[in-house]
């Protein structure tokens, strides 16, 4: 599937500037914006009034267009369209279902899958949202446990159905070829035994494999591996990192060996940033902009999440340009990641122009600016990162340098400001 | 509560002999058995054949009344009286409830807990199970999140109702003061989210903790550790084991702490052994047998439960008698077991007399001899259970040795004649 939002040259400059076309005057920006949502544009449905105003700051006065490309990256999973007019709503703007990014949204890089029978797990939506991404075969947990009906034997109801006899196997059921984990499901419990059952079968579980070791794990995709998450209660929630890591624990308890993701999508992993990356530069170019973005500046509230998955990229982006000046073109996408984190080709993903990712960290969300904290820059950040227990995902390194951001801001106003001064970029 | 069966005198020998008087020329056996039932004396609700010659060969032919005292060890979880009954009508014997020690029934002899307001987690039955074992407080998962209806948000559905407004808290909900873990629940994130909140709190989770390192965990029991458990898929099943494996890597990976277990209960743990033993002689002096009961024999199917469990108690016996004839007669419950696993002192548990604790492995289960394999005794027993995964608890070493069974028979009828021929005891 082609995953770009305008025709493009082979150059990479979009060949559809009559947006501006008459106007040439105005400023190409070389650097684009990403937003995290809950805690820095809103706190659940309520759009915060500082990002009101910086959105202000962004558009053109005459026009009310935006004069900068900006992108939407969050890590909860929706429909990109529902998504997208909430926050045009809020701001008073056009916004693409293109220009928002949901945890799985990069999965639509992994072309390699998209045509194999892939098991989907997630709750409402979950169907619509992997076809959305490129999926043509899918199934549900409940396809599987109708065909396999010996499975899901945890709930005792479910052994009583059995023991009665009520229960049709359906042999024919094709083989499961990939497994999508979109976002947490219910029923834990079911989930992880057919998973389990799946991945020790190579997706057809009708006989035990007689060793382990011989076993082709299933291509396994998990999105977002946000641990917990801020609700109404007075302490975290279980997220879809929390089942992730009960996946892992008892894949490597049954069969002594780690489990292995073949991609990791959503904040922090590079594949994320680097789809939003390419998501700037189509938005740009869409934009009739003529110059290549040079720099992303990723504002956000999570240190461990926003600020973590700026940093990560940042480096990534490091080793791909000195791999570049070295002369390693072919393989500046690896750059030594591990391989749930490499980033695929694909044939649509412009070439990289963005040689920098900076991180702005506000304290609207889940970061609390301490009253007594006069910080504003990565040296004199004291947020003890590296006192509290590691909350990110087993295949991501901790460390705790990465969650500092290149500078503090209040809110997304205070960020906006910082942006375009340090950019010397006048909107007027 | 009291746990034993019949008057005892101080002496700790049965005052009502009045079944065996006018009987003096009746061996009086100084051994009794533990019976593992699912595997070894019937699949599923189908008892065994050599199961039925077996207790034949251990009735009196003239009153048909048992000959040795026995007892069954299983891990299922549920209420006695309908385990005994079964049993009973399969081999045409009196099988009191008494006689049945399922996974939780050791739980009888906690009686520090037992007042205490309790969670109880499991599927049905399991208010009536945890007041069978002497539970006089207790609660269920949903009585903790009717009190606190925003702890539980993985079900999309609950977070729609709890932002729709449409829920009431119980601030008087009484703390929770311990959690009895029976058997598997449905809806795992549930209970685990809700666990983990009452752990981190002290069982009051309307505040987060302002340091988890100050804070006591809650008393935890858990009942039946076995990991998977074999129906008809052609795979084993998640277990309890399973479910505990979760909530230990979810509360690692939240604290960076390990979870900790006041006690397991359960085979292979010495407790359920302990209780076991307890059972056997408060039995024997029940059918008026004079002699103090020395010797135990477990007849299993599983190497790594029945056997594993069988070991270990015969290690501990080891340990409490070197103690004894060292004078360490104070210290002899504890004999260097981990926390969860020391046995605790109970006004009337009786006097230790048993010294062994023999195994015997049978072929009709679990446990599959191979056509190849002419083994009898453990020295040339070779079921490479060392190359294998460990599935046994965390709190329980991996020592390979301990699956290893004094003796290998094809069914339950060879363990009986084996076992009356060792012990040269003759039913006539």
């Amino acid at each position: 599937m082609r995953i770009t939002l305008s025709p493009v040259r082979d150059d990479g400059y979009s060949t559809d500037n009559s947006d501006v076309s008459g106007d040439i005057d105005i400023d190409h920006p070389e650097f684009g914006i990403l937003f995290d949502v809950d805690g820095v544009l809103a706190r659940g449905s309520t759009p915060l009034e500082p990002a009101k105003r910086a959105f202000e700051k962004l558009k053109d006065p005459v026009t009310g267009k935006l004069r900068v490309p900006c992108a939407f990256v969050t890590n909860s999973c929706n429909r990109s369209y529902e998504k997208a007019a909430q926050i045009g709503s809020w701001f008073n703007l056009k916004v693409t279902p293109e220009m928002v990014i949901h945890a799985p949204t990069p999965a639509k890089l992994l072309n390699d899958v998209h045509q194999k029978h892939t098991l989907v797990i997630g709750q409402e939506h979950r169907l619509e949202i992997a076809a959305e991404l490129g999926f043509t075969n899918l199934c549900t947990l409940d396809d599987v446990t109708k065909a396999y009906p010996l499975l899901d034997m945890v709930d005792h109801e479910n052994r009583r159905r059995v023991a009665s006899g009520c229960y049709t196997e359906n042999p024919d059921f094709p083989q499961i070829e990939a497994i999508l984990l979109l976002a947490e499901p219910v029923k834990w419990e079911s989930n992880l035994q057919v998973l389990l059952d799946l991945l020790l079968t190579e997706g057809k579980p009708v006989e035990a494999p007689k060793d382990q070791k011989t076993v082709n794990q299933l291509p396994l995709i998990a999105c977002n591996m946000d641990l917990q998450f801020m609700a109404e209660a007075c302490m975290p929630r279980l997220g879809h990192g929390a089942f992730l890591v009960c996946l892992e624990a008892l894949y490597k308890k049954i069969t002594g060996n780690e489990l292995e993701y073949s991609n990791l999508v959503g904040k922090p992993c590079e594949l994320t940033f680097r789809f939003a990356d390419h998501t700037i530069s189509t938005m740009a170019k869409e934009m009739g902009f003529h110059k290549p973005i040079k720099r992303l500046y990723l504002i956000g509230d999570n240190p461990n999440v926003d600020i973590y998955g700026a940093n990560l990229y940042n480096r990534y982006l490091r080793n791909v340009w000195d791999n570049y000046r070295n002369g390693n073109v072919n393989n500046r996408a690896s750059s030594g990641l591990p391989k749930s984190r490499i980033i695929p080709d694909h044939p649509d993903l412009h070439e990289q122009t963005v040689e920098q990712c900076h991180a702005l960290l506000v304290g609207t969300g889940v970061y609390q600016h301490t009253e007594n904290d006069n910080t504003e820059t990565a040296e004199d950040m004291n947020h003890n990162e590296d006192k509290t227990v590691y909350h990110g995902h087993r295949d991501i390194d901790h460390d705790p340098d990465l969650s500092k951001p290149q500078r503090f801001v209040a809110d997304v106003e205070f960020a906006i400001k910082h942006i375009l001064e340090k950019e010397d970029f006048t909107i007027s």
